[in-house]
């Protein structure tokens, strides 16, 4: 599993999206299908999350011209900045269909006909194959019994529901002060494919009692999807159905946050432990992955600079198919560095791969220096191996997400549609 | 094996780099190695070109910041616009070593002094692992007998030579006329790995008695490698090595070429045949591909739009994937082309898959269209694959290149040190 990283302030808990006070949730499988899927036997594939009480609402989407039906319903229904609840699927994308915007408008009807609430109040979102034409029967069959077991222990059968080929369920929640009060964020994100740097590249749903306007839910919101989602890649593929949205209820009873100060930036710092919790997950699980690969550029005079290296070396399918291998090539790496698109000077790159079996130096001022490679295969052996690479004397620092490239992957992909 | 395509004017013929009058060549196994390198067993891994006068030569390069050491050396030896011959080793890169400029020198010298030619006449390039020191003493080994046995029918082993996890030899040669005069012009290429679009992408020589400036001839080389090796893509990695270089040594007679016009045309013409070929070529051969994948992108409104599109579909992870696998998931072509960055309208396109098997349309105005799976199937199953993708009502197109990603490539990537 992934270790965590401690942050000082925040502790880790149970329960996912259900973490937070007043925030319901189930799944069951309705048996959504496409044409050549396999038959996915009875995993969830619906899901339905709702607020006690009316939310806060921000969401970022994909940046692919290719967006599916359901992102054009949901920008929709929070343009208002107000949510109640998300409707979701997974097996079909609902995307490149003649009839999606009206298939997803009806998702979220049939959401709302089963809980009281009212349809332009859900986020809708679907995932899977594109260019099916989604069939609404089984939603509207596994619909009454979703809305009748939500429940504030239902995190896991939602979390079931909204996994196409993830391996895992990727859920994470925190504890938190803020004035006085304590506060709750969870998260839920599915993988595993199509996962590329380009706003959100999943889907993830994140729920908190804070009391917070949309507006500052959405600044937040922007602000730290560039540090976590944005810098994760699987395949280099940006999916037609990402989204990432929050919903924020209140309940927690904080003095609400309306501007930027010492609350928001605490509510940014309890965002970015979710979603950054959430990201490396999500690399880890990618498809077909046996190890999460982390990259961090230091030494780099802006902060673009840092994370197009990083995301460079994370996403060179020469240097994840090595580290599948266990293998110390690294100038696999320094080709993935010298074809970044930022300005720097190879003479002055170093860099030291490392893992919880230790660290070493492979390259200094852009030449190899002699190491063990023994040493090398015990560190990248172990299931989270990071990669420094420093490239000059600048500031700025940034960190991405990856993994390597392995049989299973193309397994995946070439077998059968997923 | 790929098939060639007409071109009016040209034939076909056999010899590669020794088929123009005046280029002898030969290769050897010298013995290179490096650490961690399997045994190479007794595949030749170095080889000369020389013509008997006096050549215009230019050549390209890549554009990673980490540029291999012989690539400095082929730039001053080359800066005044002439050159005599190549020297190439394959197995070590000669990249990232405190010492690689002097050993890129050294083995100009040591072909110099085997030829009677002078070290400042030699392209010199090394293809391989990079950041392992080269060990120069298998090439000084080498050499005399690499020197002793150049012959006007040496290609093939001078091909075997430049060959790293390539499994076929990548060789091509046509004849045309200029002005009266019957011409030829001959190339061969390594792929297979660390192949990306960005100047040059791989080691590729060309070879050709016609008489042309240097100037000319490096106009034209920029010119047509930007449709031909710029537009194919194995993996997304652009080396650190790449270089293509022309050399020209008149022997044909023709009225010496010194400016734009119909014989300079009529050149490039040639150039394009000659590298078109060895681009299909290196693509089909992509380490461990099983098949040729060619996207034309058409009615772009520019030429940009039409390359970035097309180097987008054949770029996907995810698509060549399920080309692997024969799949027609083309919501994953559609993907590719959403987040290709180039403004056109996505309800505008279409995309049809063909093959010699036959041609289906999949997507009109971009959605899905009902096709028969058996028949795609069918289509796909064949081993050069082309996608058509229209993106609206402009005039231009573009073409790219790429390969299926499969096991093998994980296997030859992940298995052990190339």
């Amino acid at each position: 599993m992934i270790s965590k990283t401690d942050f000082d302030g925040f502790e880790y808990t149970d329960g996912g999206v259900c973490a937070a006070p007043g925030f319901k949730a189930w799944g069951v499988h309705c048996g959504l299908t496409h044409a050549g899927a396999i038959d996915s036997g009875d995993k969830n594939d619906l899901a339905v999350i709702v607020s006690d009480c009316e939310c806060s609402a921000a969401a970022v989407y994909t940046t692919n011209k290719v967006k599916g039906a359901p992102i054009q319903v949901t920008r929709e229904n929070i343009a208002d900045g107000r949510a109640r609840g998300v409707v979701v699927n997974s097996v079909n994308a609902n995307t490149c269909n003649a009839d999606g915007v009206e298939k997803a408008r009806k998702m979220c009807e049939l959401a709302a006909e089963n809980t009281g609430l009212s349809a332009s109040d859900f986020i809708v979102a679907s995932t899977g194959v594109i260019g099916q034409p989604l069939p609404i029967e089984p939603i509207a069959k596994g619909m009454p019994e979703v809305c009748k077991n939500l429940s504030y222990d239902g995190n896991d059968e939602a979390c079931e529901a909204i996994m196409t080929t993830d391996t895992m369920k990727k859920e994470v929640a925190v504890k938190f002060e803020l004035g006085g009060k304590t506060c709750t964020m969870g998260g839920m994100l599915k993988g595993s494919g199509m996962i590329h740097p380009n706003m959100a590249t999943t889907l993830s749903f994140i729920t908190t009692d804070v009391n917070i306007s949309h507006e500052c839910l959405r600044h937040a919101l922007s602000d730290i999807i560039k540090n976590t989602l944005n810098m994760v890649s699987v395949d280099g593929d940006t999916s037609t159905n990402d989204m990432c949205c929050v919903m924020a209820n209140g309940m927690a009873g904080n003095e609400r946050i309306t501007k930027e100060g010492k609350d928001f930036s605490q509510f940014e710092n309890a965002l970015f432990v979710v979603l950054l919790n959430l990201s490396r997950m999500m690399a880890r699980d990618g498809e077909g992955a046996t190890k999460l690969i982390e990259c961090v550029c230091s030494g780099a005079d802006s902060e673009r600079a840092a994370k197009i290296v990083a995301k460079s070396v994370i996403t060179s399918s020469l240097f994840k198919a090595a580290v599948f291998g266990e293998d110390a090539n690294w100038g696999r790496i320094l080709c993935a560095v010298g074809y970044a698109d930022a300005d720097f000077d190879i003479q002055q790159v170093d860099v030291d791969i490392s893992s919880k079996a230790g660290k070493i130096p492979v390259c200094r001022s852009g030449a190899g220096v002699e190491f063990s490679e023994e040493e090398a295969k015990k560190i990248l052996s172990e299931e989270e191996i990071t990669i420094l690479v420093s490239i000059g004397n600048g500031e700025f620092r940034a960190a991405a997400w990856g993994c390597d490239l392995t049989y299973d992957y193309v397994k995946i992909n070439g077998d059968y549609r997923s």
